[in-house]
């Protein structure tokens, strides 16, 4: 530690050690040193609250708490005295001087009575002088009035202490509102100029009841009045934010806010225009568009704003600046605020994050719960915001008026900006939290009702077919609630804030169509052709129900793959043309115009669900028949068959070549040319690693990394299904390449290797897929014999490899060993016929395998004719166009 | 729409046709109503801003702009007359009455010279009067003094219009302050009580330079003083609150305000301490701990707080309470505060959020930055919090003192706090922001450096053992920023706020450590009984540099499982422990804490490679035999041997059988208990659409879904792990017994049918994995003969299913078929002379298969001399210890 002479409490070096231990055992002592809690208000009211230890702490003799708490001051007679410049004493004032002045320092004789405190007191309209114009103590204090007529024209000033100008509407003698004359909110009016009968209550909808609000009692008719009668802009002001506090809602009678408001608007109809706006009438602000039909569509749909968005490039525009005049309740202009930030966004988010929502085409939403209580603390009074655009210009700023839909507003009884576009009626103006209105005794009480801007949404629309990025004016769409306060401290509203983009998607919907429309047909026409296929292979000519049902399967296929290919097409034209524009030309479905699209998927699994019942069903009817060309080896050496003994004991034909291939081909059944583990890490890979998902989020920005504390918007639906299904299928698609171009060639290929296995062990396979229709591998052994002994195998295949023997195609001198088959009808009524004796044991079930996996001796018997009958079709027939077909290097489809 | 007949501007029953089209045509002209940007400062000297109409609009004649700019005033030297009651005209003052009145409506002579703004101006000391008592105008204004003599003690009052008494530091016998008395804030003070040689600069070590602080120069001294001579409580507060802006450091010089506060520290130490804590002198704030060595480990590490904390149960208590004095800059007392919400965390946050930091166990940690502009306009001064835990208590609430650690706090120049415990100066009072003490020459000029709690951290540290949620007092942690201001409109300063909760690790480390030396011994001893059973296996008993190379192979792979046992066991402890505790007895490692875990995992991950590594060499370099028991047919028609000619061609045995069962052998060398696929899906099924993976979040809390509004803390790195392996394992392991009690029972065990396949096509199966030991799958066939056609093998297959046959174990009448062998060196040395001749080409590689995948001569015989050797072996010898031992359904290992 320190070693040098500082002036420390505790240094350790000027500390006696008596000292040391004694503050150490105090230490040991004061456990934690943990003090009683006390409140300026938990203290008596002979008890001032000592800022320094925190505690209640006993005034001087004669004294009591002040006001604060926190310091004493005289009882009430008691003059204050300092002594030692800081601490006080009091004493009792003489009898001839029994009240107390001002200040408290000295005493006084009073003309008039004492008040509770010990002052002097004045009657109402004189106020009270305890000091000469030097500032000498007088013995006596006096009470003096003001001089109301004209010229002095003065009243008592609020504090109470001389006498100043009264207001000039009471200047026409003397400074008071003598009857007729009405006195309302501070002001005089003459009689006559409007009615006294206006209706100072809120009504609550929400809430079916309505309440006698203070600040409409205190203000309600004097802001008219003074706006009617004296052109008063504040006034003015004041008046029409009454009306907004009414949601704009124009009721039966036309004495509340909006129809007074209305009243002074037609009365003022000879005056001119503001700005050349027909609905904005001079001093007063401007509330309402025109109530004709159709304007709102009109407003909202006709003239693009003369700013183009632009997402990249040197011409990038994406700043959506908004401006904000402020009023404040009694009409004053407090400010123009960009908004942003605080204004419009209740809800506390961090600036960067609030930020996102002007930045152009980011879907925004947020939302939260605010406490009553805090809304209090920070929005006593409602603020009200007339929202323009900053349209730029450089030395000539310009502005739009943002158009708002209030959707609680009322007209007569009905909620018509909840209907149709036609009838909206389109305003100005609005506030975020009411907390005045609801007032109902006083303004000081607590408001009975609050009124809060429930949700606020700005919404952006396209212009058809723009190449710039035009917009048409964004609409602010707020809705209101009304919460009755129950219990302040614990009660919570919701608020929220949203950006939304929309553009007509008619136009993208009817391309869908269209698309879905041809592809259907040519689909049709594929399955037509898929089923005349299927007729000729199955040697069928005749259009029955069996034909109709197999068109459906066809059709539900290709359907599916329609349906597929046009929402994956969706999905990415989407992904591609929002995300990579320049300038702003397209934007994104909003979730209620997504349903075609869910509907789309959903029709393309349930089809393709059919299609795949279908292919099992195909697939598990395939014909196999394993042609076993090995003739056994006595046959050959005939001089054996003398001795008739030996004629019984051919050296029999092993059967162990066919198992094997039978085996092998079971095993190629399941071979895929992708792996799914891979598949799946790969696109989890892409999507969640490398952030590809974050491309999908309803932001035109392609950044895949996004910094935590940026906002994060809500991901399309359209996005991410187009994103999703592409790049599964472009990894599916490098790993079929990778499959057929590297693996198949330098690895291995399974169904090479299976063709090779046939010629090897000297056994074809022909499968019928169709009644008429299959396949052929030809497998015949170009050394005659495949079973034998591994000394031959070597042999035959050391001669095949220095090209001793013939080649393995079916042709002589070809190579080609796979072949499609077409059957004649006679040959295949041929192949029935034997098959029935072995047909019903032909596939015995796994599960029973070890007991029933044997055939019976007809059977076996019926195994060799086949086996004889098809080895002869093959090789006695040359494969002519009506028996057999071949192909070049056609595969067997697994 | 509405048909009513509402008083409405545009209502279309009222408005004539020709209005209505003039509004129409006027709307298509207008193009959406845009109108130009004015602000109040764009307006010219003789414009006002009209707040309706929103533009700028000309003043009256001799009128100009009022200082608002949102109304007009008369220019200097004419007075306001009123017409209409509310337009202002303005008129000269007549020559005899030059100046007018300040309220001007007036025109009045002057006693002395006229000020620019046309009103009468008063010499200094003086004030000036219009109006007599009663209000009247005077023809000529006054200039009158105050009387400072005692008893009258007056002066001009701050708004210039009447006299009131002068402060009591004054009153000796006049309102002045004679020298040698010394004015300083207000205050007289009498020479001598302290030196005026105060230094009132700050000090910016960061920043490496300091300025004289406006505030400092004006209330240093006066705050001292006043604190000293007249312990005043305010003066007091305020001297502290410089000594906090100072970050409680001590410079060299004992004159700045931590030096000047701890002399009058010193001075009162004849004055009792504030309850009983000797730190806290009666009249001072508290603002420092003692210096005494290890002081802060006695405050912070001895006495638990009394209350504890529990997560669940009816005893649920996770509240953290705090509660705040605050003071403002000038030492007053403002309120106590609950923390939480605005006051310590800067960041804007929901509500929600923002209280998830005093939820116990949570740990929160939240950052931004904030615009240095908005900071300046939302804390132009700063606010002082002395934090204190709410211990409840109902009647008597008690609160414990939070020590607070400035980061930043220098002792003559060393951080001491930055360094070991046993040096830390612990303190008291914190603030935010600072934006006044950086200000150089006035406090209304701009701060050149704004100093920024950049980090506050309050830190939780449980008690060591505890089973009732016991805590020792929290610590926090503060570290101030000095930021110099550049562009205050473009810069940000970060700001973090954080709560942290930590126990005592070294009882945990020890255990894992304990755990991981005995499991290290075991697997010791299991490494070396490994290596003595190789060394057995391999018939050699010498200890030899391979020996010990094995053992160290051995040891990795136990070693990597000994530490893979040890981390998930530990990450599997604080999962368990930390989520389901009731009463907190243990707290999540901190992320420095958890770097052993990481070591370890590391080191179990490198030794599995090492392990898997060897393993594949041992599995490559297995020797397989397949011993066919198959002998040619011809042999069992000896009549025909006489025929000479035949005997060269007896009829050969096929070598498919063989080809079948090795080619199944391949197959079965892969296969898993487990899919990896489904594994994947699973464990990701799991953490991600389940929501298992928040068990990993630093909170107690136990739930899968959290709602986005809530705070998510940050994730525990031991948490995830342990998570993640034991749903890992425990998905593998359902997954093996789902496959070995169902699946290979049920569907197909592929172990299984490979031997049945032995058995079927006669031939045995010999693995030798040692040199001299081995596993053996007997298949000869109970027939005799396999190499046969179809229906002799239905034959056999019927025959066998019938049990007219013998049973196919290696023992007569038992079904044993799958052995251990052990050879004894003599066998081996046998089989290594055999194989020696065909070893060179027994495993040719897969890409050259087809050129060179067939023997030569010799090897040929050779493969037959081993057939029949190893065939001789296995028929003739009985099963001996010696030669072969023989355990029960012993599978091979794949």
């Amino acid at each position: 530690m320190a070693t040098g002479t500082l002036p420390l409490v505790f240094s350790r070096h000027k500390v006696p050690l008596t000292l040391y231990l004694f503050i150490y055992m105090g230490l040991l002592h004061c456990q934690q040193f943990i003090i009683p809690f006390k409140a300026p208000s938990d203290c008596r009211a002979e008890q001032f609250f000592d800022i320094s230890s925190l505690s209640c702490v006993s005034c001087g003799p004669n004294q009591r708490r002040s006001t604060t708490g926190l310091s004493c001051v005289c009882q009430t007679g008691y003059q204050t005295l300092t002594t030692d410049k800081m601490s006080i004493t009091c004493q009792q004032c003489p009898i001839d001087k029994p009240a107390v002045t001002k200040d408290g320092f000295g005493c006084i004789r009073c003309p008039g009575a004492v008040s509770d405190e010990g002052n002097c007191k004045c009657p109402p309209g004189s106020f009270l002088v305890e000091r000469d114009i030097n500032g000498n103590l007088l013995d006596e204090a006096r009470c003096e009035t003001c001089n109301g007529d004209s010229p002095a024209s003065t009243v008592p000033s609020s504090s109470g202490d001389r006498c100043e100008r009264c207001q000039a509407s009471f200047i026409d003698t003397s400074c008071e509102c003598k009857s007729p004359n009405i006195l309302a909110g501070g002001l005089c009016f003459r009689p006559g100029s409007l009615s006294t009968n206006v209706n100072p209550s809120v009504n609550y909808a929400q809430l079916k009841f309505s309440i006698q609000s203070a600040w409409f009692l205190e203000n309600l008719y004097s802001s008219s009045a003074a706006c009617l009668v004296f052109s008063n802009l504040t006034a003015c002001q004041a008046l029409g934010n009454m009306c907004v506090m009414n949601m704009h809602s124009f009721s039966g009678v036309s004495t509340d806010a909006c129809g007074l408001f209305n009243t002074i608007f037609r009365s003022k109809a000879s005056l001119s225009s503001t700005q050349d706006i027909s609905y904005w009438r001079a001093n007063l602000p401007w509330l309402y568009y025109g109530d004709e039909p159709g304007l709102a569509s009109r407003v909202l749909q006709t003239d693009p704003v003369p700013t183009g968005f632009s997402f990249r490039g040197t011409k990038k525009n994406t700043d959506i600046r908004l401006l904000a005049a402020v009023y404040n309740v009694r009409g004053e202009f407090l400010r123009w605020e960009p908004v942003g930030g605080k204004n419009l966004q209740l809800c506390p988010q961090p600036a960067t994050k609030q930020a996102a929502a002007f930045s152009f085409g980011t879907a925004y939403q947020e939302s939260c719960d605010l406490s009553v209580a805090e809304l209090l603390g920070s929005h006593p009074e409602p603020l009200f915001y007339d929202v323009f655009m900053d349209l730029g210009g450089g030395e000539n700023p310009k502005l739009l008026p943002l158009p708002t839909l209030v959707l609680n507003q009322q007209y007569s009884g009905r909620f018509i900006n909840q209907e149709s576009m036609r009838n909206w009626y389109l305003s100005r103006r609005m506030f975020l939290i009411d907390m005045l209105s609801g007032r109902e005794k006083s303004l000081s009480s607590l408001p009975k009702v609050i009124r809060v801007a429930s949700s606020v949404k700005i919404r952006f629309q396209l212009v058809p077919r723009t190449q710039e990025g035009q917009v048409f004016p964004p609409l602010m769409v707020v809705t209101y609630r009304d919460v009755p306060i129950t219990d302040i401290n614990t009660q919570t509203v919701s608020t929220s804030f949203a950006v939304e983009y929309e553009m007509d998607q008619s136009e993208a919907r009817m391309k869908t169509d269209t698309a879905l429309g041809v592809m259907g047909g040519v689909a049709v026409l594929y399955s037509l052709l898929k089923t005349v296929s299927w007729k000729r292979r199955i040697s069928s000519t005749d259009v029955d129900g069996v034909t109709l049902v197999k068109f459906l399967f066809f059709y539900a296929g290709d359907l599916a793959n329609v349906f597929f290919i046009v929402t994956v097409g969706t999905g990415l034209y989407w992904l591609i043309f929002y995300k990579a524009q320049q300038f702003v030309s397209v934007l994104l479905p909003l979730p209620p115009q997504e349903e075609k699209l869910v509907t789309y998927v959903g029709c393309a699994f349930a089809l393709k669900a059919v299609q795949f019942l279908h292919k099992l069903f195909i697939q598990v009817s395939v014909d196999v028949f394993l042609i076993d060309w090995e003739r056994p080896r006595s046959k050959t050496s005939r001089t054996v068959q003398a001795a008739g003994e030996m004629k019984r004991e051919p050296s029999p034909v092993s059967i162990w070549r066919t198992y094997f291939v039978a085996n092998e081909w079971n095993e190629i059944q399941t071979i895929r040319k992708i792996s799914p583990t891979f598949q799946i890490m790969a696109v989890l890979f892409f999507l969640e690693v490398l952030g590809f998902s974050s491309l999908a989020l309803r932001d035109p920005w392609t950044t895949l990394q996004r910094p935590s504390e940026a906002y994060t918007p809500s991901y399309s639906l359209t996005l991410r299904y187009g994103l999703a299904a592409t790049l599964w299928l472009c990894i599916g698609l490098l790993q079929v390449i990778f499959f057929t171009v590297f693996y198949e060639h330098f690895v291995e290929d399974k169904i090479r290797q299976f063709v090779d296995l046939c010629s090897i062990s000297n056994i074809s396979v022909l499968l019928l897929s169709h009644r008429c229709f299959g396949y052929y591998i030809h497998g015949r052994s170009v050394h005659g014999h495949a079973d034998t002994n591994m000394e031959e195998m070597n042999n035959n295949l050391r001669r095949e490899q220095e090209s001793l023997c013939g080649q393995r195609g079916l042709l002589p001198n070809t190579d080609i060993q796979t072949f499609q088959v077409a059957l004649s009808n006679l040959l295949r009524m041929q192949y029935d016929r034997i098959q029935d004796s072995i047909s019903r044991r032909n596939r015995p079930s796994r599960l029973t395998d070890t007991t029933m996996g044997h055939f019976s001796e007809p059977q076996c018997k019926a195994y060799h004719t086949m086996n004889h009958f098809l080895a002869s079709v093959i090789d006695h027939m040359r494969p002519t166009p009506s028996v057999m077909c071949c192909f070049t290097e056609t595969r067997p489809r697994c």
